[in-house]
């Protein structure tokens, strides 16, 4: 499936109203016709962008299975960043970076759930090692609701190297393990910091947790063992947000 | 596809450890032989529950297109409980009562992922409207990882009644809203507390949102207008972790 096609309301709306430069077109529905379509035809006129009314099983045939709500948008694919410009990036913020690292998702929905949460709680951008990654697909785009459009997403290929260079910056290194003596809570998250997440099951690589500054758990208070990733990322994202809030 | 069947090396692990007298047998792939695969033996020989090596296609068959990663179980569904036993189940906790409402998540894969973040974070019992909910599936057991066979789950018939009780039980009912003026971490979740989720997308129901003690929103930093159900529920349901610990 082609990894440029943006489906449902929500997903084409944001990419519209965010960066219309990068859409390539709109179709959407002729049996739809409703205050929300109406939306989206009102940004896509309001940007210049090119929209055509299609019967609905042509959608369908775009959308190649995904829910599209009768609404597609052909997007340019988002350049990934790469290891080069990320030194420069963390250096142009003008804040304590909130940074998040997931060593070894390999799940197309599970990164677009991470970079959901990620742009929820702010994050100023993901690491992601290319070699072990999940690639960005119109699944991961689906989940994400918009912020796999927005998101800067650094594809690096030395973690190692990019951990060390994070922590040369000043960032503070905040690895999840479920083994680390200390809970999360006994983080401060204030300054900057990245929160390193393992892939699903596997937890973090050995060098990856050695660079870490330091290694935290989540408590599992019950059975299972572990959370999902996101789930994770949400608990510890939204950890160093309440922090930084003074909350 | 049936209902009681559990996929995958983890959640029939986790099946044989905790309630083997629900087991009704165990299905192994012949093509797979190492530690993880001996761990499943010998926690089926154990528990006197009986195990079949077959053929992979077997497996392929049982698990319908789930992961089974070469091993399913066959497991009598868990009897869900209903609305006249909660007062009594919430009467008889000897500590405060930390629990989950979900008003219209209809998704199994979402309630799968919401029992299991419900496990991790100690919740009490999980609580749904009966005609609202998402059916107890294949895809729920096994995205919440075993905690569809520990987690207490009720359906109830009227949800705004049961609101009504748990409130007279001294239970404080904080709705998550998106337009609520206070944030999260304004709300003291020591007490006996229930958390309470609208479904996807949707939100909570007006009448729910009027039982609510306090409704309390998560912080959205970035442009995506909300989280994934299940996370929104771990960043709520950890925020009382972290209070209850004195965090």
């Amino acid at each position: 499936m082609d990894a440029s096609i943006v489906c449902g309301l929500h997903a084409v709306l944001t990419a519209l109203q965010q960066h219309p430069d990068r859409v390539g077109g709109v179709w959407i529905s002729v049996e739809r016709d409703d205050r929300r379509i109406g939306q989206v035809l009102d940004a896509a006129r309001a940007s210049n962008v090119k929209f055509h009314r299609v019967p609905r099983v042509k959608l369908d045939e775009m959308a190649d299975g995904l829910r599209h709500q009768g609404v597609v948008a052909r997007l340019q694919v988002t350049p990934v960043a790469h290891a080069l410009d990320l030194d420069a990036f963390v250096a142009g913020l003008e804040h304590a970076p909130l940074l998040l690292i997931l060593d070894g998702v390999q799940d197309p929905h599970n990164l677009g759930a991470c970079l959901r949460v990620a742009d929820g709680a702010g994050v100023d951008a993901v690491i992601v090692p290319r070699d072990r990654a999940a690639p960005v697909t119109a699944v991961t785009r689906r989940v994400a609701s918009g912020a796999a459009e927005t998101m800067p997403l650094f594809q690096v290929v030395n973690l190692s190297r990019t951990l060390e260079n994070l922590k040369q910056a000043g960032v503070w290194l905040y690895g999840a393990a479920q083994d680390a003596p200390e809970e999360l809570y006994a983080a401060d998250l204030t300054g900057p910091a990245a929160i390193v997440l393992g892939g699903e099951g596997s937890g973090l690589r050995r060098l990856t947790r050695e660079h870490c500054d330091k290694l935290v758990r989540i408590p599992m208070v019950g059975k299972v063992e572990s959370l999902n990733v996101s789930v994770a990322a949400g608990v510890m994202l939204y950890e160093a947000v309440r922090q930084r809030r003074g909350g």
